[in-house]
């Protein structure tokens, strides 16, 4: 057995690697959404194609992450704010993973949409990506950081996604019913808005988790900061 | 310090409760899910208005639950199959409030429903809810029981819900184009079925888990089935 204090550097060492691994894995999910998007306003099939036969790389570090989490519960059980730590982890590389089939599912629609002439200039869904993606980004850095009020900040960003969610929806509704022709290519574009909305739910069950394990430590008086490997 | 003895049995005891609860959870969301498209068939606002204002109870149980996962990761310091137990615990716990979340989400859709003439008579939404439903259930009793046979079923199911989401679609795309008085109430049906698909999604992340405490656990040829508070 190790002496403690080796221990508790190499936990240390090892949450390290899980936050870094984490911000790749966001990383990745990221620019796959932001390709999707950029693939769809662009009518480019090669970048939509990217999106679609690039997700092996996130899955790899989907499995990696889950597998990491489950040595550190494993080898180092640890207490309380670690634990929750931990916990949150293995929550929030599932958040990421289904951002990943998210960006797939825009991609998809995307192919879909192409095989119509364009309903109108896409500025609301770029715009809802791009506030999905910084949602996103917020909430890794929050839990990263243990950052609150950016966590904060991410829960309230919701709101602007759900106001252009609903000016999208009204937007193309009328020009279905204006022109039939429009109908399943607009229906494709609501989905997409729907998809980011979902994107922006996952960002805030992150945001979520955030404030549950700062939170948490702040009931505790910072009673338990480092890594334990006996209870009371 | 309870006798080791003592402390195992108090263990499984814990298990069996996190057990029930869970069940518990999952027939409060699969009830959700059957009153929410009962709602929407009878176009009974009375019904609609139970899921619209009912998820509390499902909002307690999952901070119970989860709660209660972080207890037994905190207090017995599980290794192994019954680590992986509760980790999945705490990811089907999650998947569960979104089950819960997409009933009201059907139930909102129901409601915008209801503000126009029916587009048709609803067939293939009640059995896709039907088959969502089955899942769900079979895939808890699969992490209950710990049974892969059951477990892989969950997953084969998915496939009938494909099915008949690209049916639904193709079908309301058709009243839609026909009249364009149908176009808004027809999206409404096919958000309703893109609920049911993601809680098909849900039972089928609970699936994975229990292929993957399972699998898992065979891998290791049983060499961990109880709690151990020591690590090598």
């Amino acid at each position: 057995m190790e002496p403690v204090e080796r221990r508790v550097r190499h936990f240390q060492e090892e949450l390290e690697q899980l936050n870094t691994r984490l911000l790749e894995m966001g990383g990745l999910a990221e620019e796959n959404v932001r390709l999707a998007i950029n693939g769809l306003v662009a009518r480019d099939r090669e970048v939509i194609d990217r999106v679609l036969h690039g997700d092996e790389p996130l899955n790899r570090l989907h499995i990696e992450i889950d597998s990491r989490c489950f040595t550190l519960l494993a080898l180092h059980q640890p207490m309380a704010a670690d634990l929750r730590t931990i916990v949150a982890a293995v929550k929030i590389n599932t958040d990421l993973e289904r951002v990943g089939d998210l960006a797939v599912n825009i991609a998809q629609a995307a192919v879909r949409y192409m095989t119509h002439p364009p309903v109108k200039r896409l500025i609301d869904i770029p715009r809802m990506a791009t506030i999905a993606q910084t949602m996103l980004r917020d909430a890794l850095d929050a839990f990263v950081r243990r950052d609150l009020d950016l966590a904060r900040q991410v829960l309230n960003q919701d709101d602007q996604l759900d106001t252009l969610k609903t000016q999208i929806f009204r937007e193309l509704l009328t020009h279905m019913l204006q022109d039939p022709a429009t109908i399943e290519p607009a229906l494709n574009l609501i989905l997409v808005s729907r998809h980011l909305e979902r994107i922006g739910d996952h960002a805030t069950n992150i945001a979520e988790d955030v404030i549950f394990i700062v939170s948490a430590r702040d009931v505790r008086h910072h009673a338990d900061d480092g890594p334990q490997s006996q209870v009371e």
